[in-house]
């Protein structure tokens, strides 16, 4: 059950709202997020809601069946819009397209994708400066200094940066440089770093784990909301699956499941959801007239150069054209 | 690899072709399809194909790496398109549409089912007389008799039909009445079927495993073309994982995986992919933009009240504003 | 609800309960077996079984809430033991060992396995004639001659015979040379296989699917069942995942799952359930101490000639270490 | 390659050495554990070891072709053994057996599964003071506080402790209170944490991810290695599957494979395994005759009132026969 409290409400009010919640059988939790307080109750006995519902204090209650709830669609209805300032928007209508390398690799690399992504009208910038990777010997990123460089290229452009925080030391430093910090699909479950993340006032997109359920998402995506940073993103990626003639399955249909089951926006990332460079755009196509609220992939000047994830990286040509498909292909949905 | 030989080979001509190639230390396999004729040669040894090129009765040989030959795109980049008369096609350009109920149930429902597809211009219908059912105590279809109503009333309506075969004794009954034999997805491995369906001059759709690879599902379409039949269609119909927020997971990357590896048609069962009613549109229009030649749902008059996968069959309505939506998103993706 | 008929049953008496059942909002369906006569009667509706429970021809009734009626453990605690005649079974308190080659390929090695055998004390031999191959290019077995001679040389030598079916058409030439059916992973839910092997009186042991849940492959046994044979035996052979490092996963697990939901014996089969030779015996073991009935792998005189499968097969030295080790632990846990 | 460097090596010596690797074309890593010194060197080219093989201060060199390289059998075929002290090993020839309940909840409960430890000599405990919980909204755990109170009964009855770190903040706090860090299975690929359990001079054992490969399990205990300790131990506990009759899909498989990979003791978890109270005895039975080094399994005074994971968890009288036939079976395996 969520309990949306009043702006203004008193905080002896709240007492007595919390010990009749408790008195009721209900656990209860206070959240307070950039844009609103919430208890979320938590409990199997089930009772009339009018009860409590006429208190002072309490703006409005729902009740909702989910283990998730605040990031459930059963109490919001309304799309969730992620504003990213200077109009640039996640969730609602449109379709964010996020691109850029796997990799943040020094200066002249930013400024080609900065080039690329600005005659093309996107308006975020994907990379990666810190990196996870599964053997100790591999390349793990340039770090916080590559992440001040592409800050400083990308504000002169006007585009907006998203990029994956691995642990909670990190988010105090890259926090002034990032638009959207992205958890990665190692972390999903890092519930430490969830719950640091809801600390701070800036969007997370939420990666799907290696091998996460549609339902682990979002009690994930829950854990940032209820530590009180509600502006959320989740993000499809593809599952691992006996077939091995692709990088990852692309799960299409955990698209419109995860629209259906809850108020944020999805994102698709078909990069990795396949892995493979000539089908990365029917991918992405794919995901977008299934419903995506955006799509995330890499392109970089020279992919069979890229530091890392070549393979399944979109050369400017190809990622350009990807760009107005998807465009046109958003348009036609929409109609 | 593959050697086509010339239509009118003389006898003693081809036997001296196998000669050559078993002296080359080939096994070789005669495939007489109703297009042409081949040899089949396995060997891991290297050799100039020179050596055996300049040979009477040889009009091309092809050297195909992959485990499947006839059905690789390795020696064949032209799309195969399947013709069933009468101005019916799958595969080339277009995109095909079959749709139908589950299962046949009486003459009322098959009479709805194709004034629906007329009034779409739909040519396909789909529907199971046998039914391959994981409890022997459930419905197992109404047989060859239905199929024979069911053929009266869409001859007459210029319906093609499309229809699940489940075992080698039902291929004769069968073969006057439909227009190509479904082989389900716990048949793809059933050889001794895939075998014999290579020795009729019909077309076959052979699903994908429940969690069976795409090369599988390629090498279950060359027992068939090996065996004498080259009219062949792949269907993609989601796969067995972990997630069970849906029936299946879609694996849409197989469909542009598909495209890529071999030269016939591929058709995508959104219905069985996700196997959620209010999800099976967006995942019809995500397999047509990622390049399907076709898309096979189900739908019925009265989903709730259908013998069988009510949950995943759509209503009228909805398939008719589905219809609308594929043919403008192929459309688009066309140009 | 299982409805046990007494062996003398009036059919007037039966009539009358058929109907009564009926009455009651029950589907029933009669099966005969070589033991008994039942009625499984499936339905939604609760009722008081002692309404129907006074009538004249009633042996026991039983309610099994199981999809699978027949083969489950809850109307049948007593372990069912599959007799193959001269003091060999399968299932009960001993653990049944059979072993042998993927193929049947000649004389000599028929010979040299049963001599193998022989001398460990083993009663049942494996071997395929009808060999399922994803490649319609590789080895298909010796078929029904190669049986003749394997059944020749094991009744003189008292070796019972376990061989792959794998359609309809082979039932009744195999018939006579075959102790056991086997239904292979790729069959298990081949339905009409299944249908037609419940009209035997003879032994089938069904495989797992290649990813095939458990309650799949017990309702495969109840087709069988169903249909008339209740000389059923279940065999775990690993399933398909994401793990590439082994051939298959064998699932551990299913062993207790299996034996606490059915009173049919459970077989492993080690050499597909890992696939890598020097693995198969901690594999065996581990099934062994987890509850089997028996083991079933795959040994050959010279592995690394075999036709097929030489890289998960024993040889005779291993095969001999593991039998003695199999028989120490079964002994251990039984105590 | 692993260049083993001689334990008083000159650092002159040693950067000539790097230098002269780096000349070849290789990247070097140096490495400092409890026991010793290494360069790991990466690259492509092959060269002859001899080149380098006469320099002074190289005490051993080793190819090792596998990504990970320190935890390879390749290089070190002696089981590693790790010493917990007061004659408590993990690794070569023992059955180390760690039981305890899923959470530490109260001195009571301490005080009981002491008990029945020290009655049944077992001399691990494992327990959650941070437990990783899926909701924001379950129980997480005692924490430090718990642990400290743990810990000082547990020295007092001659038990080593075994608890899960969640995050790189909670190592310093526990390092005085744990005999060995566990890294859980959402935290498999945690790197950070990783690297920093490679800092400390406590054994670690790194449980396998919920859908992890055995190579990336092997790549993470690479990471802890390469940071500088090598007091590692392995652990499966079961992965995801499409099979939901069991929690997990206990991989059998894993355990000898894991075993013949690297030289790491081999640890396997049943009560997740497989995540049903019944059947965790034939599951850790079955891990013990595989080749595992050690069991660690849930156990509670009652299980039924265990604050997480009662359903997996096994009462005293059950948890005692278990370990009397783990010993049993592995004095069985040994001869």
């Amino acid at each position: 059950m969520i309990i949306e409290l009043k702006s203004k409400i008193n905080p002896e009010v709240k007492k007595s709202i919390v010990a009749k919640v408790a008195a009721l059988g209900y656990k209860s939790m206070e959240v307070n997020t950039q844009r609103s307080q919430y208890l979320v109750a938590i409990g199997k006995k089930e009772f009339d809601i009018r009860t409590i519902g006429h208190m002072a204090g309490i703006a409005d209650i729902h009740q909702v069946s989910d283990e998730y709830k605040l990031v459930s669609k059963k109490w919001k209805v309304a799309p969730t819009v992620i504003d990213l300032g200077d109009g640039v928007t996640i969730g609602g209508n449109g379709l964010s397209i996020m691109a850029g390398p796997c990799s943040i690799e020094n200066e002249k690399q930013i400024e080609q994708t900065i080039q690329h992504l600005v005659s093309n009208n996107v308006r975020i910038m994907r990379g990666g400066v810190f990196k996870p990777r599964s053997s100790p010997y591999a390349f793990r990123g340039l770090g916080i200094d590559g992440l001040k460089l592409w800050y400083e290229l990308a504000r002169k452009n006007g585009i907006k940066i998203i990029s994956e925080v691995m642990q909670v030391s990190q988010i105090e430093p890259m926090l002034p440089y990032v638009d959207v910090f992205q958890v990665g699909a190692r972390n999903t479950q890092n519930f430490n770093l969830l719950d640091e993340l809801g600390k701070v006032d800036k969007p997370v997109m939420i990666k799907r784990g290696i091998s996460g359920t549609i339902d682990e998402l979002l009690s994930s995506a829950e854990y940032v909301f209820s530590a009180g940073n509600e502006k959320l993103i989740l993000c499809e990626r593809g599952i691992r699956t006996y077939e091995k003639a692709s990088r990852n399955t692309m799960d299409i249909n955990a698209i419109p499941i995860l629209k259906a089951k809850s108020h944020l926006p999805v994102v698709a990332d078909p990069s990795h959801g396949i892995g493979i460079r000539e089908f990365v755009p029917p991918v992405a196509l794919a995901a977008a007239v299934a419903g995506a609220d955006g799509i995330i992939y890499e392109t970089h000047q020279k992919p069979e150069e890229a530091f890392s994830d070549g393979q399944q990286t979109l050369d400017f040509d190809e990622s350009s054209r990807l760009i107005e498909k998807l465009r046109a292909a958003h348009k036609l949905m929409a109609n």
